[in-house]
């Protein structure tokens, strides 16, 4: 029932995202891997990562999944039609957050495996190291 | 901000609850490690967990910190005064769980550090398993 | 727009309370005064009261609101007719918590300037706090 | 359980912002102190405060525990990028407001240990007394 996604594989690719948080030197990340069904398989809340972060984390994730793309695709859509992004927030019960950072996990043939992620830094690093927790365990980021 | 509860414990609490479902040879388990104030620091699902498990998980976990004491206390109330358990999921806009297997984690001095809640066997299986995840990382476990 | 319901008096209240709770030795205790209209004007948590007692403490003052009288008259309802119960906890959207320890607090000639709740021992005990409040204040209490 | 805060820190801290509040002639006020979990450890609603304030007043402080800083950085970013804000809001539950007057506590070595929010007058006027009653407290006010 975890769609795709092994909790063995979500651990591997959070790994190696908060490694390059490490590198790249961030603040305290929080990191959500949902299945392709939208249901998580793990989250990982780093210490000193503020109190909402696994919602924001969760929801960058379930954005990618929702539109079938990375949230860079939706941030550009919020910008270019928000009434689109406010409707989607709609439907999904609020459940979508907007921003870069979420990314699509897909494999070889470009099957959707799950999404991941992350907050806690600019939007913009935040999706570097979902973007290297996703190519190091072998497979292909989609983000948007 | 994850007050009480570093991820290393978290992790250290949910490793040792999932080798005694393997000891045990229970079902495939999801476990939630919430902070003291109710935030999510750690979520696993086990593959083959089922979709709604983290809810369920985080439901009891949060049900545990909600009262002061573990989750064993509200099965008891739900029968004995099940207006007083709906009225206490009314509150939480849904959120708490009344089963076994929320269990509050203390430290020696008996502060709360936070709870952690299992979900995808028995209810009395999966509180044995918070227990010995408690116990294993040297912490005091409140069953209620 | 504190209605029937002073800043001042409503310390008052709280004040006498916990010094009660303080004669009886009872656990850390969470008191909320609302006003007639059913707002907070007051909302104490002592060290240690466990992190939902806000919300329990407010939905007994507000059942009691609901109904007209203290909320021992709702949880005697919640046994003879528990369906009534539930259909309050729908019609208020899950705010009420029926047992006792919510109090409407009247003036002399018998009119509500509102009510207040307590939660953190047995409900018995976190009423017989609310009623020496309301009486230290001069005021009159109506338990249900 | 009232983590990081304790009830006479919170007394302190509003003593003080009220005192301020005299001070700059400011309408009536409510404040909320939340623990750094998010939850309610002091509310007082001046008389002639209006009856959503304690809703305000916390959805100030928990916007601010939210993201790690005070809600002034929030206010900008709803004018910079709408659409992160708003969902914000969705994942929150909408409990999140946006505006300055919620300010993170923090002690000497930085850590967090909650947040006040203040509502009645100019959200600048709020700020001002939010700041006045941490640094009476000998604490460390972060606006954002």
């Amino acid at each position: 029932m975890t769609l795709g996604m092994t909790l063995s594989t979500a651990e591997a690719i959070t790994s190696a995202a908060l490694e390059k948080a490490v590198e790249l030197k961030l603040k305290p990340l929080t990191v959500a891997i949902l299945d392709a069904g939208g249901h998580a398989v793990l989250v990982k809340r780093q210490d000193g990562s503020s109190i909402m972060r696994p919602q924001i984390a969760a929801g960058k994730a379930i954005g990618a999944l929702a539109v079938g793309t990375g949230t860079r695709w939706l941030n550009a859509n919020a910008e270019s039609r928000p009434h689109f992004v406010n409707a989607l927030n709609g439907v999904s019960g609020g459940a979508i957050v907007p921003v870069p950072g979420g990314v699509l996990i897909k494999g070889e043939s470009g099957e959707t495996l799950g999404a991941v992620g992350i907050t806690g830094d600019t939007s913009d690093n935040d999706e570097a190291c979902a973007v290297a927790g996703i190519v190091a365990a072998g497979l292909v980021a989609d983000c948007g």
